[in-house]
């Protein structure tokens, strides 16, 4: 026992180091780009080990809080002259911070667990055995095994751990799955804005047709048929799995956001109702977890899975090996469970309050669109400038905004209720009401001048 | 600073909970299966809050030593009675664990700081802001600006953070890349042994050829032009941009293992020489750092550049956003500038140990070759059974060979210095000797008893 509080303390101490300069160089009591003290002399002074200053130090850098130079010693950043970003933008260009982002695809930020999810990450660091070498190209065994377990309870798709390829991904999938398809010549997706996923047809040669039955393969989405939450029924879908096989056709089914269906019973997966056969079922963990977490899956039926076996280890794996170590566990341990409820729950509630407050704002006969399932609701409104004007205006106000679909007299706006916090619904609503209204006053009276 | 000190405190607690349990399930004084106190009775008899034990619950559970079973409580894994693992092995089903691994692509066990890189892990995914959204399709900014210097300054790659495409490994680089160049029909590659390469190619369509000049891609690792580690010369180099150039080919500069050049001066980096024009340059990070870490780039010249532009959007990033951010922050630090020449002395040294030890158990004058590079010889020994016998009576006595080429009478092995610690050369070396010999005296006597 007396070994471990020894290693404590140390811990400890170098931590006391690191939180002692980085208040001096936050209340800017040590200036952006002066010199730190050497490691030696720094040592002497504190009387410490030259390592528990050096534990500091590197901790400072990694932190951004100090850099080092080579051959020169350590000095301040300008880290603390810095203001906190509100919201990192896409477009470094576009220099208004985003206050209220109803075009999010990014996750609830009280929703995440961090030092949840980082004690995980730490864990699997730490077992330098499997870090050291690359991972498997199919992806790691215990996470497949984790994920045959977890689709089997969930969603009723059977499968052995051995007919799921991990990737980093949707596109990385679909990139190893087209070549494995290549004898198929037309692909169907429900709507022409899912360009990520027609892209990699695209780059295989494939041509893309939208709504159209008669092609070789059909990638659906059953959860998320529509951008405000639509699913697919029940009868349909085996209206679908009939369809395809009479006319062997592929079905690609793409479970996105099925874990928000809210209104409903969450239905059951095609590759389960289809028995496993001509159905290729795809997952992914981006809207559970972080966005930044790069893990997907798919499911391979029998016929695919023996094209895919010789091949498999041609293709290196994507999904970085850690995030998989972190999320195998994180599942086993019911994590992902319980997030998923929370989730469920949050957004259900996000989602009625966000169409509580755009009808306070636009008044209750408002067009308003919602689903069963999803993280937004769509809104038609009066408007006379189009679409790309009306959302470069929001940009310049600090909000951003998804056009669905626009027509002379008014425009369909998506609006995710992910990103904003519930008690932002309000102004975020009435600052959307006077931006819109400005832009077509603004537009009327440049009519009448001209 | 009492706040700190608190916060402290409270860490401290929650690890000695951990480590009180750790021990005790590692001790097997608490059994496997057996279950954990609640949360309730935990901390009131160890008078602490629930949260305390419920933190030390929870990394218990992450580091596999219990599990949560739900409505029931955690629960003691069987790990005290697990051994560990040697090394993991990428087949399953292959049950000797493998004492020396001849044909490692990994690195050397005791060259990375796993505490170092922990570090920037943890301080990436701090930054909830970065890590609540999707990375930038092109790989963080940021990590793109500190390459675009990194390689400047070290291989004479002058390019725009905007000419950098960041991905998961090389496949997802190509997969970006052999679209934008599909007017281009066949692809020269130096050995039909690099399949990773060669696959992504017939993916695309292109016909594949081997050490062809008049192809219309040619794809090359001057750095690693034999396994053995022969790097190409300067002369050729300028031949191959001149011949590029005249015939507009276009020029794939893997600069894998250019790390590793030992006994000469770095050679320049074709794109350097050609000035930017017709060549992809290509760097990745798995044998300097870790074959897990999934980080690589390309630089594409400007013609190919304004293709790629107006698609950047449609791909997503496949490298995780938290190593990214890690690795921009290590090699601001420079520590990838030490880790290469940690390495690079270190290969060298461990690469003339393996030639003595080679020497000593099988004669002064066998037939070794090595290059000026890599981490890998090449060794010629007489062998009356074929290469793949040869291999699983290797793995049947915990060693992995690689086999580069096969006669009747002789095979050459590639024998990677990089996973093996000096010490066990010697024992490897003699292990190996007496593999081939009791083959091929086997193979001997069946042959004269048939």
């Amino acid at each position: 026992m007396l070994n471990i509080s020894t290693e404590h303390k140390k811990e400890h101490l170098y931590l006391e180091v690191y939180h002692y300069y980085r208040k001096l160089i936050m209340e800017e009591r040590l200036l952006p780009g002066s010199k730190m003290p050497s490691l030696r002399k720094c040592a002497q002074e504190l009387k410490l080990s030259r390592t528990t200053i050096e534990n500091a130090y590197l901790q400072l850098a990694a932190d951004g809080y100090i850099i080092a130079r080579a051959q020169s010693g350590y000095y301040v950043t300008d880290i603390a002259t810095k203001q906190h970003p509100v919201i990192l933008e896409k477009h470094s260009e576009n220099m208004v911070p985003c206050l209220y982002d109803f075009a999010s695809s990014g996750v609830d930020r009280e929703s995440f667990r961090f030092d949840l999810w980082q004690r995980y990450i730490k864990s699997a660091l730490r077992q330098d055995n499997r870090m050291l070498s690359y991972g498997e190209p199919q992806g790691e065994k215990d996470l497949r095994e984790v994920l045959s377990d977890y689709i089997r309870e969930r969603r009723n798709v059977i499968c052995s751990p051995d007919d799921i390829v991990v990737g980093a991904g949707l596109q990385s999938l679909l990139q190893i799955l087209c070549p494995l398809i290549r004898e198929r010549k037309t692909v169907s997706f429900p709507t022409p804005s899912f360009i990520q996923g027609s892209t990699i047809f695209e780059d295989y040669g494939f041509d893309v047709h939208y709504r159209d039955k008669n092609c070789d393969v059909i990638y659906v989405s059953p959860a998320h048929m529509t951008k405000w939450g639509e699913i697919m029924p029940v009868k349909r879908r085996l209206e679908l799995i009939h369809h395809a096989e009479a006319n062997n056709h592929l079905i690609i089914e793409d479970d996105f956001e099925n874990e928000f269906v809210y209104l409903q019973k969450p239905t059951p997966s095609l590759f389960g109702l289809a028995g496993g056969e001509n159905v290729v079922y795809i997952g992914s963990f981006s809207r559970l977890l972080l966005p930044s977490i790069r893990v997907s899956f798919m499911v391979l039926p029998s016929s695919l899975r023996e094209l895919y076996a010789p091949k498999a280890s041609f293709y290196n794996q994507t999904a970085s090996k850690a995030e998989q170590i972190a999320l195998c566990q994180f599942i086993r341990d019911g994590h992902l469970v319980s997030q998923t409820r929370k989730l469920r729950r949050l957004y259900a509630q996000k989602l009625k309050s966000l169409s509580c407050a755009v009808r306070e704002v636009f008044g209750t006969d408002c067009q308003i669109k919602t689903g069963a399932a999803g993280t937004s609701l769509a809104l038609t409104i009066p408007c006379t400038v189009n679409g790309k004007t009306l959302k470069e205006a929001a940009r310049a106000e600090g909000m951003r905004l998804e056009i669905l679909k626009e027509t002379s007299s008014d425009i369909t706006l998506v609006l995710s209720c992910s990103s904003i916090p519930v008690k932002d619904f309000l102004p975020a609503c009435q600052l959307l009401k006077n931006i819109s209204d400005n832009c077509c006053s603004f537009s009327a009276s440049s009519d009448i001048l001209s």
